[in-house]
């Protein structure tokens, strides 16, 4: 399906600095195919691309010379895509069978500990032998339990925290889910991506399990629809995947987000209770 | 220089499970050569090689079908490989000048929260002009401060926690000085290998921090010559680097560790005060 | 019903110091009992005895002038005392209407951060309308949660920390616990005794709550029967009532507590499945 | 000296619930008098007057029987008192030479976590023979290396955080503090009072170190002169001596704190380097 997305962001240099920016729809993916994009640096700087370690994500980094305010304006329309997975008689893949790229979304990370959460884990969701149903039943756990709350948290606010602590945003709702699956041996990486339906507007963030060979998509904020997310990008955590990285002394200032639909209809998708199809965006 | 080295390590199996062993020197390494190298597993079990997520570190997989003991034992001869880097007038690369790749070694880790030393590392270490003055400083502190004491932490055990409980074992020291490294926006990652003249022998953890366009060596623990490690892996921390990933109930009885010297002479080097030369295992 | 209880303890030191000691058993509690008691130092160290800050515990403080051995041997025959409580009907007691002395006890301390468990005991307890139900419900919770393994947990071990790694021992139990409580605006403290019965014979910890206008003994770890403790002490949690606290270089050695029934007959306690019937020690 | 001291605060109540304030300038204080004092609470609600459990704080407690706002205005005029204590030549008070009430302020609390600083205290501070250097040495420390922010942290915040993330406000300069103290056996509390010149106006905390028999008045924020202070409460933390403990929904809207000077003539008193002349509050 197609969707407009959009990302306004300024930025007051007070000194030389680097800006890493993890903004653009993901381009080298199976299915998602940008459509069209445009990116405009105010006042000019030249914009590198990079791919990160596993060549996945696409950032930009931008050498900024000298302080002074920057104006960032990406936008692009994408057809995103994903496909439903059918998760019925699913059982856990053994380690020994994983392939070796997915194995370090296996190992606790900075926000997601999930060494720390092996015995809750178990004790919580140990018991059930379809891991997709496992993992749905962290979603709703965390869902009914961790309360939606702007500025209950912060970006040092990992897994552990929030396991106990029970408030926080889409960021955190993503980390326990991903520390919660590792607990579990079932493979889990960060999500980022234009969320269409978000309110308010903003980037989103949720989480992929490894099941069935395939990344199936959860979020446990159940803020949007699952099929109208455009991916930016994966990482072990938000360490990995966040949407700026600063350098120096430059001030964030304001942020515009936006993603529109530009196709003719949109059914929106959302887990329902028994029903064992997962929807993977490759 | 020509080292043997050895690890000959013990399990009990009381299910079918995985483990995952990063014990092999590396082979893929501009400089360090295996010269031989033999794997023996008791009994029989197809060892299938992995190659980590950055190609570099050489993992096997072992996949344990049925309960019972299981032996392992590596021996290799392996030439290993440094040079020396001369470290005087270095200025800090800025981020902008980073490559693509050493970039998530800026990121905080499970056991490196970087981000959480920020204002710490600023205020212990952020004067110093040369960077490779601030790495051995911070070494420095380290070892003046932290407390070499086995049993005194744990696989839980963080930066966070060391650098104000002041005890620990090598991993604890890498941690710290990875950490530390970071919040100063050098890259920073974790080595583990085979010592030379480490007593007790086992093996060894330490750090290198990205310097001038190369990855230096460090090690805060002083208990070891700069020049007789044998590299086995990289990573971001001790969860990228474990030297055994275990999956199912498998019991780690013993292990026997070992690195002799097999050359003619060996001249073990440290970092001395006012010495701007540091060591690179490429 | 009367017990004899004994507590042996050997300590090396290596300096002069400071050594307090909590061991003897309660004495001004409106129940308990002490019949007779020895305290035996060798060799002789003058033993003042203290009353701590609230006036109920009985604290020994040795003042240990030069170094060497030091034997404690601390004997008594108690009538311990408790009464069963009907908590039939009972209803919150309001803030407003709890006696000033038990206030401390709703505040977070050191190993018992009940403020950070506020929504957690709130999503899986607070819907409880007779509170005594509430703290039985978080003893099952526990004690079907947590593992009870000797050695995971240390001195700086805290409720927060068990929640989620769920081990530990008695102490750790006994923490969560009073966490939990006071969470939930419970009054609870932490109990240190003799307990009859319990597997390895040892100092044994477990809490109270104060519920209906009484300290109802709460033990998560299920190991001993209710009835059969000796009180040594209350506190906020174990930083208030450790049974040792050791100040300059006092090694401890030995340990050797026990505790045997010296009356007819003793028909174990427990708290059972839809019984209302709580246990006070006064 | 005579300060004129002022607290107006207002609350909504959305439930009945429990208000307890410790406002009070303290009365049964050796030196302290309050000449007058006025509460006037809006709508009426009795205030029951508590002392807390060491028979010190003044406290009141409202009983907020329904929903409502809640406006509290405190006025007083109050004499406070302090002494200079010659600290030269001062050492160590060993454990045994301590009186019994002032062990509790050895032990780690909720935001003052000694256990874990012994070794960075002992490695810090532990050289130093006059326990009064000590302790301004540590304020030094304080001040030179944690941030003043306002925002940097909330009511979780402990002096574990605040040792590594070094930012917070004068809580948190207290906490710290008092760790370290305590982590060198030197008895330290948190203090709270009305502070004179304190920009911008509000309660302040600092703490108190025992030295010589005299708890001595330290101050690491530097924010107001040391013989300005007019004494609320003292306690283990911030745990022991909030301005407001709140029970049911009730919000905190504004307050208006207030310290004039109402005699002749105020000369700042501020430790100088090389003075060894104490401050006690009595």
């Amino acid at each position: 399906m197609k969707f407009n997305v959009q990302a306004d962001m300024t930025y007051t240099a007070n000194t030389a600095g680097t800006l890493i920016l993890n903004i653009h729809a993901l381009h080298n993916n199976a299915g998602q195919a940008v459509l069209q994009e445009h990116l405009n640096i105010q006042p000019y700087i030249p914009a590198e691309q990079l791919l990160n370690v596993n060549g996945e994500n696409h950032l930009i980094r931008l050498n900024v010379e000298e302080p002074g305010n920057i104006a960032i304006s990406y936008h692009a329309t994408v057809f995103n895509a994903w496909k439903m997975v059918d998760m019925d008689g699913l059982v856990e893949t053994p380690v020994h069978a994983l392939p070796a790229e997915v194995l370090p979304y296996l190992h606790p990370s900075r926000y997601c500990q999930s060494d720390k959460l092996f015995r809750l884990a178990h004790n919580m969701f140990g018991e059930i032998s379809n891991p997709f149903v496992t993992v749905l039943n962290m979603v709703e756990w965390i869902h009914a339990n961790v309360q939606y709350l702007s500025g209950s948290t912060n970006s040092e606010t990992s897994a552990f925290d929030t396991v106990t602590e029970q408030s926080g945003v889409c960021r955190d709702f993503a980390h326990l889910g991903i520390a919660l699956c590792r607990a579990l041996t079932i493979p889990a990486r960060y999500f980022t991506g234009y969320a269409y339906k978000l309110q308010p507007a903003d980037f989103h963030a949720c989480f992929e399990a490894y099941l069935g060979g395939q990344w199936v998509l959860f979020d446990a904020t159940k803020l949007v629809p699952l099929n109208g997310l455009v991916k930016i990008a994966t990482g072990r955590d938000a360490a990995d995947a966040a949407i700026a990285n600063i350098f120096g002394e430059i001030d964030f200032n304001t942020m515009l987000v936006n993603c529109t639909f530009a196709d003719e209809v949109f059914i929106p998708f959302q887990y329902a209770p028994n029903s064992l199809q997962g929807i993977s965006y490759f």
